[in-house]
C-alpha cells in the first residue's frame, strides 16, 4: 500500500517512520523543504515534496496538518486524487472536522491517534510513538465500509487500541478526560494568582509540591493547544464545563453546611472510581 | 535535647529516624504496643511507651497524632511536664490548633513539617522524609522566642527549609496549593460519572490518559484526609474556592463568547506563570 502524509511534524513524521518500518510505501508532503529533507534523512519518507502532486498515487493520505488547515488541504488535494483514495486525518476533535471533509471527499474517515509527547516537530519524531495508544476511527452512516477497513488495516499495523465511536461520542468523551481538565486546571493557577495579599502569594509559590505541581500541568501547557481545544470543541466543552460547575457547587456545599457524611461519601466515590479511568 | 514523640506514623517515626541519627535522644510514644515494639527495633526511639509519663523529662515534644487528637493529647501530657518544656506539634491546619493549643500550654509553637509519602504508618517512616522539604513555623504574638528557637534549632538538623508566618497566612496559603485541588481535582472525577450516556462514559475511561491521570490524582486520594482539610480548615478553603470558581466562570465566559483572544492571554500568562510556583 502507497500511503501518503500530508504534515511532517511529530505525528505525521512518526506515522512515517512506523509504516515505513512495517514495509509501507511513504510519501509526505511538507511546506518546508528542510522538513522534506529531514524527512527523508531521518528515514520517515521514501519520497518527499513540497508539492502535493506527490500524492497522487497514493491508495491512503493522513492529513496530519493543524486542524485549522485540514479542509483546506484536502480541497488542494482533490484535484489530483483517483476517487478510491482514502482521506484520513488526526485531528483531536471530531465533529467540525467530518462535517466539513465528508462534504468535499466521499471517501474520508475522521480518526485520532490519541499519542503525543511534550515536544513537538519531526525531531521529535518516533516509530513506536503509537505503540499500545488508543486509536479513535468516527466514521458516519455515509462512511464507506472500504474506507474504514483501510484505516483500520494501518491502525493495527502500528499496534494501536482501535476505538470506534461517532464523531459527538468522540468530542464528548475527550472534552471529559482531556480538554475540561487544562481549563480546570488553568483556573487554579490563575486562582492562586488573584490572591490579593503578597505574603500568601509568596508562601504558595515556596509550598507548592507534587499535588499542585500534577493538578496544574495540563492547565500550564501550550497554550495555542488549549485555545485549538475551546476552538473547535466548544460545545462539548462548554457542556462539560456546565456539569463541572454543578459538581465543584455540590462540594461547596456540602463544606458549607458541614455536610461530613456527604462530602465523605463523595471523597470516597472519587477514590474508588478513578481506577477505572487509569490503567 | 531530649526529644519526645507522641505518634509514632509516618511522620512520627521518621522525626525519630532522623533525629536519632542526629544524636538527640528520642522518646516515643504509641496508643498501641506493637508500634513501640516496631519503632525501638527500627531505631526510631530510643525508649518507647504506651504511657505519657515517659515523656516527664524531655526538652521539647512533638505531637504528631490525627489533627483532632492534638489538643486533647496535649491535655493529657500537661500533668506530667515541666513548665519550660515546649510543645509542637505537625498538623497541616494551623489557626484552629494554634488557637487552641496555645491557652493550653504557654510554650507551644504551631508548626508544619511539608513532607509524606503515599504510605502511612511507622513501616513507611523513613530518616531522609524532611530532607529539602519545607518546615513552616507559624507561632503567634505571644509565643516565647525561646520556644521558637528550639523547633527552629531541630528543623535546621532536618535539613529543612524552614518558613515562618501566622497560623492564618500558612491555612490561606496550603488551601490555594493543596486542599483547594482536592476538591477541584475531585469534582473532575464527579463529572465525568455524571455523564448520562453510558457509551460516552465508557469511552471516556478507555480514553483517559497521562492529563485526565495527573489532574484527576489528588482527587482520587485518601478521602480522610480530604475531609480533614475540609473540617479544620473550612474558612481558607470556603474562600478558595470561591475565587476559583469565579476564575473558572471568566474562562467559561470566554469560551462561550469566543472572545479568543482573553482566552490565550489567560492560558499564555498560566503557562508563564506556573513555573513560579514549581521548582
Amino acid at each position: 500500500m502507497r500511503v501518503g502524509i500530508v504534515g511532517l511534524g511529530l505525528i505525521g513524521g512518526s506515522l512515517g517512520l512506523a509504516l515505513r518500518a512495517k514495509g509501507f510505501e511513504v510519501f509526505g508532503v511538507s511546506r518546508q523543504p528542510s522538513t522534506c529533507a529531514t524527512a527523508i534523512a531521518k528515514g520517515a519518507a521514501d519520497q518527499a515534496s513540497t508539492n502535493l502532486t506527490l500524492l497522487a498515487e497514493t491508495d491512503i493520505i493522513f492529513v496530519c496538518t493543524p486542524i485549522a488547515v485540514i479542509a483546506p488541504t484536502i480541497k488542494q488535494l482533490i484535484p489530483h486524487l483517483k476517487a478510491k483514495t482514502v482521506i484520513t486525518d488526526v485531528g483531536s476533535v471530531k465533529q467540525s472536522i467530518v462535517q466539513d471533509c465528508s462534504l468535499l471527499w466521499h471517501n474520508f474517515v475522521g480518526s485520532h491517534p490519541m499519542a503525543g509527547t511534550e515536544a513537538s516537530g519531526i525531531a521529535a519524531a518516533k516509530a513506536d510513538l503509537f505503540t499500545a495508544t488508543p486509536y479513535v476511527i468516527t466514521p458516519t452512516a455515509d462512511t464507506p465500509n472500504s474506507a474504514i477497513e483501510k484505516v483500520k488495516q494501518i491502525a493495527r499495523s502500528l499496534n494501536t487500541k482501535i476505538y470506534t465511536c461517532t464523531p459527538a461520542e468522540h468530542d464528548q468523551a475527550v472534552a471529559f478526560i482531556s480538554h475540561l481538565p487544562v481549563m480546570l486546571s488553568g483556573s487554579l493557577i490563575q486562582t492562586c494568582l488573584a490572591e490579593t495579599n503578597p505574603k500568601i502569594v509568596k508562601l504558595a509559590k515556596k509550598l507548592a509540591s507534587s499535588g499542585f505541581r500534577d493538578t496544574s500541568r495540563v492547565g500550564g501547557g501550550n497554550p495555542e493547544l488549549g485555545l485549538m481545544m475551546a476552538k473547535y470543541n466548544r460545545p462539548a466543552l462548554l457542556r462539560s464545563l456546565s456539569l463541572y460547575r454543578h459538581n465543584l457547587e455540590k462540594i461547596t456545599q456540602y463544606i458549607e453546611q458541614a455536610d461530613w457524611e456527604s462530602l465523605s461519601e463523595t471523597l470516597a466515590t472519587n477514590q474508588a472510581k478513578r481506577s477505572e479511568f487509569i490503567d
